[in-house]
């Protein structure tokens, strides 16, 4: 597209047409400023297959704000809903309320509640709540849900990798594999949940980090098609980049010329007095080649070069190759330990899509709707009872139990006194035998989870930077037990509803279900 | 991210590091504007899991051309690059080579042969050419790679869903479960592999297509939150769209409430002379429920109203629908072939994330560098023979047998009369053993299948509209073996190379092999 077009398409624009035609159909009721409630939510962990999450990381609302601020309805974006037809030819937006959208309209004339970004979160805990008129609240719905949703599943993911690697280094390395400029998200929310650097240039630049690479098999290519090889190539690269000397070594053979070519060039670096970096393998078996160029690494007087795997790792790869390493490499002569502690990992596809998983099921839901001055809680039945709506007005918040890690998000109403409660009852939020009672000697903290981003308009928090992000999800990720964190079938962790939201949403079903469930006697 | 933001992190900077720290290394040498030819292709159709594809869908050129044409080195771009440093601290790009990027450099500086847009393409075959200054060839690899691989993706899967749904109407709903801005070029590539509309409103408004969409549960909630119930909010929303009143109706209860309701609704409009569209199922046994929804819209007198199904669609689970319709509809009453017409599917997440497999193993490599007017080609050997290049300057051809059938994908060399050559020797591109000759008689037409795209820097081709590149498609796959179209376990596609390519090949292995590999003893 062309940049005009994009920012079309990328402004308030990037919306469903339903909920274009539902808040006309607010506006002709009268009711679109009316004050609503919407939660965002989850409603399961990413299952990847053979695998899946046990706990989440919060993304995107940086991204969500700076999307709102944009989010206004402009001369064009009202010349493209005025050109809209009904299935009788006639204008199917009209003119008053086109012009509702570009006189009164603003993304931003909300409350925001959110969960801050980098944070631990769970399944069915609102992570995003938006208070204001409902024709807004509608509006701004699949802004909100492509903003955060991809960012959480891929902040996610990448906390997994992270945990696999053992604390290693982690490259995301997915620019050419992801969806178009989904990228730029992308690679922001790998940085927020577990990896340390990107490839991708520009999207690094702006949010404050070096981007990080080595070089392509092309490089060498080149060398040879011009007549000469590998080494020539290897020598090239290090006489113009000595101090940051990593070179890619399976072009040809990773053990027979690679490695080889490559401690050549780094014993003449060594010799102007630069230290090289590293190698970079990138095919066969990682782990193998990894034990075996080590040996020629160390052999050679180079033990503190790091070695930077990649091609298709995930978080299971990676475990897979750590355990080998910790398996083969005695055989070899190295040290498990020592080669471990000196991998680097570039993960490409599989971060970038969330190999596996490649949504999350994040859905944004009417909750409360205000009549005179009161909230009333609405409700969204479903055949399946897990999915049913927690309505109303609530709050949420995190118990921590007596070793200090976290034991259950809890789920209240409004007003409900929760820090000061003991014992604290913990019901499951579908399952009516399922309850849980928590004295007082059991928990050490209840923490209060959202916080107030946007106060009727403006913005009233600053947002954490990144580095930021990433010391709140440390803390939360040592909180978790260590069941929870687990890459594989983790314990499952407590979300629950208090006994009064129980109530509330039991007296809605059957409400629900009594009013409309008769129309053929009607 | 801000506006400046996202145009820094979208335009030429949308690369990897490596191509940068490459291109200034080639730069050093006095090779950055000596000729090479890349070439796009993927090395397998997508495997979804317990299904894969027969054949993928062309998709991205446009995308790409747009962003060629933004992908340019602008002050901004070169402060951000002159701001990284070495590992010492040291600039890393030096001035002279940012002065070049600033004022030589042009994305468009290039010859690209393409296959256009809409067309049938397999694995191995390459889809874009890139012919060029080293430097420009390099730089822009991954913003190609980017752009085009995604849309392959995602009109291939497009093309299955659609198939699956034996033609019926198909609406792509996936924005809010893309990857933040991939969605653009997300339903870009759905409208031109299967879908028929989008409910995105921004994008279907740039590309021309109605956007489409009913109505969420959000709205009967609000009804129902305000004291009101199903059928008012029914009545409401046909009331302002009396022309385009299509119903979701299972907020409460499918057939107890919604359905019901929306018959008394539909009653009313048409004593007011409108016809209403239909519902809109989203939850349940989707199958199963369009047969009773059906037999009580037929039993009210609506049996041409539509029914839109829609919650975690894909081409399996529509097949499956479509199959269990056939098996079940006539105990109902219910005539099974003229329900599957008015069935129309609205499918999300799987659509727009191409579940199961989420990104095309798409790459671009180097086949040959240019000396003293002379192509020199190139080799990357793998591991994996299956992996190793095709080298050199090539053609591809489109070889259609005596029913007029698709029959195999020939890449030859540069200068090869494959067009009037009888018998066609096809060699398969690794294992010498499978090998194939085509007598005159046995082949209808050779069809080339590159055509320029960018010539010299200038677009030498009106690129074809959407529409244009359906027709496209719908000649190609009318063209396929049925069993190469088959949504499970599909006949393999031949896929070959000439006699002439694979002596060249197999010589450029044997040669990289013995000037490389013997470092040990140098």
């Amino acid at each position: 597209m062309k940049p005009d077009e994009l920012r079309l398409a990328s402004g308030v624009l990037l919306t469903d047409q339903y909920q274009l035609t539902m808040a006309q159909l607010y506006y002709r009721m009268g009711i679109h400023e009316t004050r609503a409630q919407f939660d965002h939510f989850f409603r399961s962990n990413p299952d990847y297959g053979v695998h899946h999450a046990g706990y989440c990381v919060n993304a995107g609302l940086e991204s969500l704000i700076d999307w709102l601020d944009e989010a206004v309805f402009g001369q064009e974006e009202i010349d493209t809903l005025r050109s809209q037809r009904s299935s009788r030819g006639e204008q199917l937006f009209a003119d008053d309320f086109l012009n509702w959208l570009q006189n009164q309209f603003s993304a931003k004339a909300i409350n925001l509640y959110a969960v801050p970004e980098g944070r631990v979160i769970h399944p069915n805990v609102p992570i995003h709540v938006v208070e204001g008129p409902l024709a807004i609240g509608q509006i701004i719905e699949t802004g909100l849900l492509n903003t955060v949703n991809y960012q959480i599943l891929i902040a996610t993911k990448a906390a997994r990798v992270k945990q696999s690697s053992q604390g290693q280094v982690l490259m995301e390395f997915g620019l050419r594999r992801a969806q178009g400029l989904g990228a730029i998200s992308g690679t922001r929310a790998a940085l927020i949940g577990g990896a340390d650097f990107s490839s991708n240039v520009g999207t690094s630049a702006v949010l404050g980090f070096p981007p990080k690479g080595t070089h392509a098999h092309s490089m060498v290519q080149v060398f040879m098609g011009m007549g000469a090889g590998e080494l020539e190539a290897f020598q090239a690269y290090a006489d113009i980049y000595p101090d940051d000397c990593l070179l890619l070594v399976d072009t040809i053979d990773t053990l027979e010329s690679g490695v080889p070519h490559a401690i050549k060039v780094f014993e003449g670096l060594r010799r102007k007095g630069h230290q090289p970096i590293g190698i970079r393998l990138d095919s066969g078996d990682l782990a193998h080649l990894s034990i075996k160029a080590a040996k020629m690494l160390d052999d050679a007087g180079f033990p503190d070069t790091v070695i930077v795997l990649s091609n298709d790792l995930d978080e299971l790869v990676i475990w897979q190759i750590v355990t080998q390493v910790q398996e083969e490499a005695a055989w070899y002569g190295v040290d498990p330990d020592s080669l471990i502690k000196r991998m680097v990992y570039g993960v490409g596809t599989s971060l970038i899509t969330s190999a596996g998983k490649a949504a999350l099921d994040g859905v944004y839901k009417l909750v409360a709707i205000n009549q005179d001055n009161e909230w009333i809680p609405t409700l969204k039945i479903s055949e399946n009872v897990d999915k049913t709506l927690n309505p109303g007005n609530k709050r949420v918040w995190r118990i921590y139990d007596d070793r200090g890690k976290a034991t259950a998000d809890l789920i209240s109403l409004q007003g409900e006194e929760i820090e000061n409660h003991s014992p604290l009852e913990l019901r499951h939020p579908s399952m009516a035998s399922k309850r849980r009672s928590l004295k007082e000697s059991e928990t050490t903290w209840v923490e209060k989870l959202l916080v107030p981003v946007i106060k009727d308009g403006e913005v009233v928090n600053d947002q954490p930077g990144i580095h930021e992000m990433r010391d709140l999800l440390k803390k939360d990720v040592d909180a978790l037990d260590p069941g929870v964190r687990r890459l594989m079938n983790p314990h499952i962790y407590h979300v629950s509803i208090t006994p009064k939201l129980w109530d509330l949403k039991q007296a809605l079903i059957k409400k629900a279900r009594v009013e409309n469930a008769e129309p053929k006697s009607s």
